[in-house]
């Protein structure tokens, strides 16, 4: 690869000693150089691809980091990481102690702002164009980078509202590619879309209705184009949109066919862009494909049957049953509070309604989940995908604190399911109606379960099962981390101490098993992939407590502390929840 | 007071029987018997008084309870409550086993959904609606009623995005009177003051950006213009947006005259309006002026302290500081979400940002607390005003959740001061610097100390206090739930045998002093207001299942239900954590 020019910008400044007819160069260079890293280091492509033209205009035309810089989501980052300084490192990008696959503050002063979860971008870059007015300092750019799907998501449309009556200094950038993960909806992409199209004439737009001063659209590959409108808007006071036109995965054909795909597509071949055909026989499913296939199956019987999901068919596989039931499968885009409130509308009408959310997600939603869903007792499924531990995400992404917030709300059943069977079959039972909300939490990737399929079985609400008897030591484990257990046990060579109990319920609790536990007992262990704060080992606590137990309780689960990105399994490892560290800890009795 | 027809009204139907030309004395029977009952009684005024004639013409036209009508917030229901059968109990508003200040499910079939939080209508309706569609009901009506200022929160413009791009039979009804609790703001807001003016033309508005039936503005207070365009709509399918304009408090002269004073007036003069002067002299402060006067007063010396409040600047008494430093004080708006955001952009440039959020409401606001700024360790003071039980408000207020969902939070500092001066204390301690987040969580109402306004000092993170010695039984508290503890120790015959202290810090905790006290005390109980499942108590038994104490502990607080309205007093017997109570289970040991 001709890498003439990249190798030799280390920094923005870097950067600005060229003269603007070689950023055409500068921005081939860059595309080959993310597609060449992530074709086997994998992560995020298409979103970056798409913004490598605006990336180097933004730093070339502007005194980053002194101008403060923020990338919405941060999926579309990696350029900006390139161009700062982290070429030499983006070989690690999401990897143990390597760098982030998302701008981060503590990681490079060019990251004004961590991101991870969607539109916060306009919010974050008002508070500190506001101070730096406050500083006397009106002179400092203050840019927010955010893609029409975040734009839509409500905590962007309350930063524009408040922007929009000060005299702050804040550039917001549209990157309008019509797609988030998955294609983007709702009545405010049909807008922008007829305004691409010249439909809307310009001077009566909605952004500029919110008092911004608007701009746009502009082709957004057209480096010459954004860098003259950048240079304009630079002078402008005040608050200022512009509307950038950009098409995912540019530059990567195949990435732009199928933009879904190649949003994240694992490792894929540089030059054909061609993805390897792995095969899928004889793997366990993936738990969002258990999802995603038994709702479908279920809705074929159960016309009450509603799927909704904020913004990711694919990613949930809500999909399956968005595409044999359209009329009852909703992708409402990034709007979680939205899809939580209109689930609960839904339910009133006595529809089933089944609202996926990633559990990192739902914390966008816990008023409505406790004040619209729980309060009014209403029998809302939540599934909550991505729980626990995520990997490569990292710290923004974990779903670890959904077991301590939820268990808390009156009314809430908690489950997490040991295995595919398990989850299989509580969406089976909730869909016949427990008149209660209930959240199912599950992980991302596959279960251990080949053949999953077996018929439905109904789930006796609140009920725990001994999967293993023991002599010793009673282990209490929520949710798949107890396959760990198995595992562990299989490695030990005295496995007849520990007996291994499957507590899928937080709320309620078998309290009857518990009791015939806390009386054999004198050690238990509790075990989540959840914080240890306030979560299911301390339910078992409060238990013990209230009835005046004296068995010694040890819980396991995520420490007090934010777990930086790695593989699920190293996060176990430093969590100490994997199975080499289990049986450890078994073996010590 | 004359009252023919009103008295005649038990239900929508017998108000359809009327000819519309009585409908204008309804009006005036309606508003009288709302300031009749809220005079003695207390209550929301403005927000009902001016929705009379809406009310009326709703009920009139369409056929509730089959069509379905969602006041949003609330406030504004009374004038609902009464037509709707609750005329004769409408004296109990508000009151233990009274009814609900609030609509609610489970008090009427007439209330299609309960709220209490605001912008919710939108989203529940708009759910509504399209399961009437998927049940072929294309007759029934869906109707959201929400206010210019609870319009601009994220969640409505989620709903509305969605709705837009439906063939739901929806119709949002815009009350625009300008205010919320507070006047309302916002570049929303902005706009629809033009339209109002006329400044913007009807056929390019942001509405009908968003692809509603836009109608409007219509003189809210001419019965018969409503009414004649309600029966318009009712012909109309598809999202539709009706824009009235009202005047929050009418018909009372005073309500209109000061509508932040009449939202909530307290006792008043039927005739005169007028409020009884109270004296103040020698009463303890409220919290809210403790927060209101020690952050102006702190905020004259350190140039860097920023207050934010989301819409509740005279209730949270930011009031104080905005007067004096308009640049610095900010009211965003019902807007939580990016209250926090913008705190987090703040507290980047290095300001000392005080973001002061009502504790139920910082529900909305999760993900930010913990994505935008405890990941980032950003040292932003959250203000939780109204924590713990609040009284009249009810179900829908209670700030009990907020130990249980911050304290799992890694980074997060957490406190909840016993006092007054604890409170002038921590606020004090923690514009000098603390390098972490803090939530800082107070009741609602008056202290116990009129003499309050002392020297600062400095309190020491982590540390809790002994306020008493005692033999057998040590008490932990926190926060001013621990007054209780005094009080009944000073009721008590035999108090020697009781120790307490005052764990202000649930994070972090004073863990030297709990090695020293779990060494003493045979029985330990632990105190809070605030819910019992995953809260303070359950620190206290995670402290002793890690260090392998014996100690009983019982956890007193908030049990697993939600809590109905009432006085704070009595929701304390409920919950068993009032004077008394603690009194005999003192005397028990």
């Amino acid at each position: 690869m001709t890498n003439n020019l990249l190798s030799n910008i280390n920094n923005p400044t870097d950067l600005r000693q060229l003269d603007e007819v070689q950023l055409p160069q500068v921005a081939q260079e860059l595309r080959d150089f993310i597609i060449d890293i992530v074709a086997t280091k994998e992560g995020h492509l298409g979103a970056s691809l798409g913004v490598v033209e605006l990336t180097i205009a933004l730093h070339y035309v502007f005194d980053t980091p002194s101008d403060l810089l923020i990338w919405d989501v941060g999926h579309q980052a990696y350029g900006h990481k390139i161009l700062t300084g982290r070429r030499e490192n983006f070989h690690t990008n999401r990897q143990l102690n390597g760098i982030s696959g998302f701008p981060k503050r503590s990681e490079s002063i060019y990251d004004a702002f961590g991101v991870g979860h969607s539109s916060t971008s306009i919010s974050a870059a008002l508070g500190m164009a506001i101070v730096s007015n406050l500083k006397g300092d009106f002179e400092k750019q203050h840019i927010a980078v955010i893609g029409d799907a975040s734009i839509a998501s409500g905590i962007a449309f309350e930063g524009l509202n408040h922007a929009g009556v000060t005299d702050a200094n804040l550039l917001v950038i549209l990157n309008d590619n019509a797609i988030g993960i998955d294609p983007s909806v709702g009545a405010l992409k049909n807008y922008l879309t007829a305004v691409k199209e010249g439909k809307n004439p310009r001077k009566n737009n909605m952004i500029k209705s919110l008092n911004f001063d608007y701009s746009g659209p502009v082709d957004g590959h057209d480096i010459f184009a954004v860098i003259k409108e950048l240079k304009r808007l630079k002078k402008v006071k005040g608050p200022k949109f512009l509307h950038i036109i950009t098409t995912k995965g540019k530059g990567l054909q195949q990435a732009e066919d199928d933009q879904v795909k190649y949003h994240a597509p694992g490792k894929f071949d540089k030059i054909t862009g061609e993805i390897p055909l792995k095969s899928e026989e004889n793997l366990p499913p993936k738990y969002q494909d258990v999802f995603g296939l038994t709702l479908l199956d279920l809705a074929r019987t159960n016309e009450k049957i509603i799927g909704i999901t904020p913004a990711m068919p694919s990613g949930s596989s809500l999909k399956f049953m968005m595409d044999e039931f359209p009329k009852r499968a909703f992708d409402v885009g990034i709007a979680e509070q939205h899809a939580v409130t209109l689930s609960a509308g839904m339910a009133t009408q006595g529809m089933v309604v089944f609202c996926n959310i990633y559990s990192t997600f739902l914390q966008r939603a816990y008023d409505q989940v406790i004040h619209d869903v729980a309060l009014q007792d209403l029998p809302v499924i939540f599934c909550l995908d991505r729980a626990g531990l995520v990997g490569e995400d990292g710290a923004t992404h974990h779903g670890v604190f959904d077991l301590a917030y939820l268990r808390c709300i009156p009314n809430m059943i908690v489950y997490a399911p040991l295995n595919e069977i398990a989850l299989r079959n509580i969406l089976y039972t909730a869909q016949l109606g427990l008149n209660h909300p209930i959240a199912i939490r599950y992980p991302r990737g596959r279960g251990q379960i080949v053949d999953w399929q077996k018929p439905y079985e109904k789930i006796e609400i609140g009920k725990a099962n001994c999967l293993k008897k023991g002599s010793k030591v009673a282990v209490l484990s929520n949710g798949t981390i107890g396959n760990n257990v198995t595992l562990a046990l299989a490695k030990m060579k005295h496995p007849e101490t520990i007996a291994h109990y499957d507590f899928a319920f937080v709320n309620p609790l078998d309290e009857q098993l518990l009791h015939s536990i806390f009386k054999e007992f004198k050690t238990i262990i509790t075990l989540e992939d959840g914080v240890i704060k306030g979560g299911f080992g301390s339910s078992i606590l409060e238990f013990s407590a209230q009835n005046n137990y004296t068995s010694k309780v040890k819980t396991l689960g995520i420490p007090d502390e934010f777990i930086e990105q790695g593989t699920i399994e190293e996060q176990q490892q430093y969590c100490k929840i994997d199975v080499k560290s289990i049986e450890n800890i078994f073996s010590s009795f």
